[in-house]
């Protein structure tokens, strides 16, 4: 049989497959605190309970998996995150009540100001802090997906700048930080931070300013591609 | 319907999704070279090109995405290798003739003595050098999945010794020196290197020696959990 026919007769329902689906991790910063998008499951299995935006494949409107992502978090956010990033596949035989399933886990980060108003509009979404997490049961293995990505940003945290997705396109060193500081666990050096990132020109001054305590504080937004670069030493050190 | 019901009446079969499959990029280090898995595809489509070892999930067999990565290994190499990582996923609608298909891609690492006997022994399976693979039509998108998990290991081999993984379990600091200079693609000061991988204590001395050249090398092995470790600075500065 030569591949044209082969083609044309192959019947992939012959063969029992997992489900497959996708899941984000959707990120900001707010208040202080590093949150996290909920929505609630308006379906079995795991009815009611919070999880994790996303959901199967769609092969018409769907090109490819990242299109599927976007589609479901514009469907909670109204909008797409400037930063997503595929974090992990998870599967087998047990996360899913329904039977063998395999979802492909992504991260993404979003200022909290571009994209309140869409969540508001949606009564089953929400952004939870990291912290009060722990204690909630989060349908299928979510808790679990998101301990992943927490992870995975840390390390961003600690050899990029990759968290400034999660503040507005206009921030103060002192809030970059912040959120650093947040993600990693510890204090940095203010002077310290300051100079590895001058140094690796990673940031813009837009020339205008913000007061914070009667101080002005310069407000910055990143190059382009500074989402990319990683520092040779961390900034912990 | 309570979640129950709904589980029993379930029919995911009205529900079309894509083709999911695993491939293994599976690399080691010999004759100063590194080399990657490749198998000749025995079926359609990309019939009798060569490509990454892999294939679908077996839902009776197969309790996880591990276990499917992991018995295809196992089929064409006799073994298991001592490091084995999830990749990245890839899916789209193009990839495959066959229509939408998502792959979850892993890398792994063996050492050429560990698996020879049992590739000798399948026809269809070869170690090519990775410099060689530009120039060959492989099967599906497998060229760039390789290229993905080159640049991963590259990475790795900048920030801890998982390249060992390819290497014998006894090996002396030069054969790991090139191995890691072979990846980055750069010449690594012997002192610095050396120096760096007894400061984090991640080889233990066998105590036997091997002659390179007349002069005695001391053979090392990996301390359980020296691939976990990551190096603060990168092993190239």
């Amino acid at each position: 049989m030569d591949e044209a026919t082969f083609l044309k007769t192959y019947d992939k329902r012959k063969f029992d497959t997992p489900l497959i689906s996708v899941d984000s991790t959707l990120f900001t910063y707010h208040d202080h605190q590093l949150k996290v998008l909920l929505v609630k499951r308006s379906n079995h299995p795991d009815l009611d309970l919070w999880g994790l935006p996303g959901g199967f494949i769609d092969m018409q409107q769907d090109k490819s998996i990242r299109d599927t992502v976007l589609r479901k978090l514009e469907e909670k956010t109204k909008v797409i995150p400037p930063y997503v990033e595929q974090l992990q596949c998870v599967g087998d035989a047990n996360r899913d009540k329904r039977g063998w399933s395999v979802t492909v886990c992504f991260s993404a980060l979003i200022a909290h100001q571009d994209c309140e108003v869409g969540i508001a509009d949606v009564s089953d979404a929400a952004w939870v802090a990291v912290d009060t997490l722990k204690d909630q049961t989060l349908a299928f293995d979510h808790q679990a997906i998101i301990t992943v990505a927490l992870e995975r940003l840390r390390q961003k945290a600690l050899y990029s700048i990759v968290p400034a997705y999660a503040l507005p396109e206009q921030f103060t060193l002192p809030e970059l930080q912040q959120l650093h500081e947040v993600l990693i666990g510890k204090t940095i050096q203010k002077k310290s931070f300051r100079r590895r990132i001058e140094q690796a020109e990673l940031l813009e001054d837009t020339g205008e300013k913000r007061y914070e305590g009667g101080r002005p504080a310069a407000l910055y937004k990143m190059k382009e591609a500074s989402g990319e670069y990683t520092f040779v030493r961390n900034l912990e050190g």
